[in-house]
């Protein structure tokens, strides 16, 4: 593709308005909305409220004006964006602390079933907690599986199949009806991490009947660097769990201060501390922002992103990783190269950030509410520069970073 | 004390140079910084610089730019008010989620002892936690007891012992030295809660041998609404203590992505999920601030607030709950009065800010930074006139709010 054809395309795409809606720093193309999205143009002044007028003016009243019922606000706004019920959805914690609460309920739920089956090579964080959560739970055992050997996994003992939706690395995305249905074949309930899906790909809960889900807010929702994280829990099973972080927010009565803990109704049980109000009025303002686009205009256009990448990357001959098919995939691209890292430091040199993962995987984020068809054929132009006159080897961009 | 006597004192007072680095609403006299600390001014700044530069300008790349150092950091900044050695405090997440985490880990120390103890009447969000920690562990029980039988209930069986350092409704404060070395008498550890004594009050941690402590940042750390949490783990536990929540920013090597948990040496284990930025910026700014105070300075001004506070409420009959002499107490001030929360109500009507604890406790923070001698003889002429004229028994002031 070149400028031209790229700049039609752009000024032909329904979503182009969007893109002043971002800061977009000046000798930056911003490939890695998927793991920290761009700042909304609307954060800085909402963030300004938050603190100048209602904790700076307001203070401690601010509670009862609109605080305290901020974590199922946002939530009910975030189960818009992935097919759930407004009261199925809250804002808590993190996605890791989400991920352990919900998985040592699940576990808890039938003495008969004490088995997570999960996959090896799903996002680092996902395990390890379900490494955690399993030795709180007696006899509770995690299987972590290759993914071609998932669905034989499971079995008469299966409490719970984690599954993340759209895979960190490679993109690819599991068949949420499929998998749902396999597990509750299974007996199984069926916990799906959406971090790389909400806000990026099509999700709808309630109609493929999922049971639980978790995801970040700081991704394609546009919330801020560690922005607080989200929990789904289907209406069916909000009376039979338990939150094991049992703190005072998620206590049926948390300012009758009773010594006793006795759950909220619904998904309130699930906070346990007090709200962090100014990740949640960055949260919320990306998810507002979200919500004002056509999901199927996301998808389109992130199909379209997709098949560029994925030409510039078949014209340098760099191994793609990730599905070519739209619908088994989520919206970034990855490639494997020996020197991934240090073509990711090279990129970054030059304003082009997409990110590594370990241990040879190059990663860009395909966000199509900010980026142009004309910002990736300038990328790819970049790319084929560094990897043409082999930059990429000059010794300071081997320099590992504590955070890759 | 008169306005006049209230004023000279104010004028020599070593502290007043405070007051203007915090924003405080014309009208308002805020004596519930004990509940929510008031913003300081140089908070808007930093967040602007937070949102702007680091997230809107530099993007991803504000990880390696000082963010992934930043619960450490600001950990060790703590450490220096609660007497605890830099590399013994971090922050993160919740008071409710890090005393969910201690609790946990302390329980499986010894298979021998698995009692915790801790006091009826505690701040609730700690015998809540303390009930799901203890579901996690099996066999280990929870004994919640009145004060006076707190000792005798320490035995072969016990695992920790948990303590609110001061009590968040009449301000009483535990010996922490003589705690602590009666816990290690009986051969368990000790967790404090130092929510309400962290900035307020002298804290000597590792001065008493203590082992463990949590508390919140959005009190007298002055943080913000909802400002994550610190947590504290001596040195001699720190390698024998595992994080039931077992995320991947507690994990030894976060970004090698390795499948199987292992746990960060030091207090960095932690960690769970991605830190909260936004929030950890805002808490920041409130602990550098307290960290240029000199906390004799503070000490001495609280009790000189708590002993106009307390003759005021002689003269108009309230009962104080709070104990008189200064080494037992923490910086608030609490009277039982019938009709507590109409009277909370009708002083917040004249700005007089204070809460309102259940049943029947109105409690006032006392924070020496930015709270003089005049605005509290004002506060007494406004409670006063409110009892005098019995304005309180209007209707409009028992309409329970959400927040109380």
């Amino acid at each position: 593709m070149t400028r031209d054809e790229a700049r039609a395309l752009d000024a032909a795409d329904p979503l182009r308005g969007f893109r002043d809606r971002f800061v977009l720093p000046e000798g930056v193309i911003y490939l890695d909305g998927n793991s920290l999205g761009p700042l909304p143009r609307a954060t800085a002044p909402a963030l300004a409220d938050m603190i100048e007028r209602q904790w700076g003016e307001r203070l401690i009243r601010s509670w009862n004006e609109g605080w305290i019922e901020a974590p199922a606000r946002i939530g009910g706004k975030i189960a818009r964006l992935i097919g759930a019920g407004e009261e199925e959805v809250i804002v808590a914690d993190s996605t890791s602390a989400n991920l352990f609460k919900l998985i040592v309920a699940a576990l808890r739920l039938d003495p008969a079933r004490k088995t997570i089956v999960s996959e090896l090579g799903n996002f680092p964080t996902d395990l390890h907690i379900a490494e955690g959560a399993v030795g709180c739970v007696p006899g509770a055992v995690l299987k972590a599986v290759p993914r071609d050997r998932i669905g034989a996994t499971l079995g008469e003992d299966t409490a719970l199949l984690l599954l993340t939706h759209v895979h960190y690395k490679t993109a690819e995305r599991f068949d949420m009806a499929a998998w749902t249905e396999r597990a509750h074949a299974a007996g199984a309930l069926i916990l799906w991490d959406l971090s790389h899906s909400a806000g990026a790909v099509p999700v709808d809960l309630n109609g493929t009947q999922a049971d639980l889900a978790v995801g970040c807010g700081y991704k394609y929702l546009n919330g801020g660097p560690g922005a607080p994280a989200f929990l789904h829990v289907h209406t069916k099973w909000q009376e039979r769990l338990a939150n094991p972080v049992s703190g005072w927010m998620g206590h049926s009565a948390p300012f009758a201060f009773e010594d006793g803990y006795r759950p909220a109704a619904g998904v309130t049980r699930w906070l346990a501390g007090t709200p962090a109000m100014l990740g949640l009025a960055g949260l919320e303002t990306g998810v507002d922002l979200l919500l004002e686009v056509d999901p199927v205009l996301i998808a389109a256009k992130s199909a379209a992103l997709f098949d560029s990448v994925a030409a510039i990357g078949d014209a340098l001959g760099l191994v793609c990783v990730s599905p070519r098919d739209p619908a088994l995939r989520g919206s970034h691209i990855s490639f494997r190269h020996p020197h991934a890292y240090a073509l990711c430091q090279a990129l970054i040199a030059q304003g082009v950030i997409g990110d590594f993962r370990d241990p040879d995987v190059l990663r860009f984020g395909l966000t199509p509410l900010y980026l142009g068809h004309e910002d990736v054929v300038r990328a790819g132009e970049i790319l084929r520069e560094i990897l043409e006159s082999r930059t990429y080897l000059n010794p300071e961009f081997s320099k590992r970073n504590a955070v890759t």
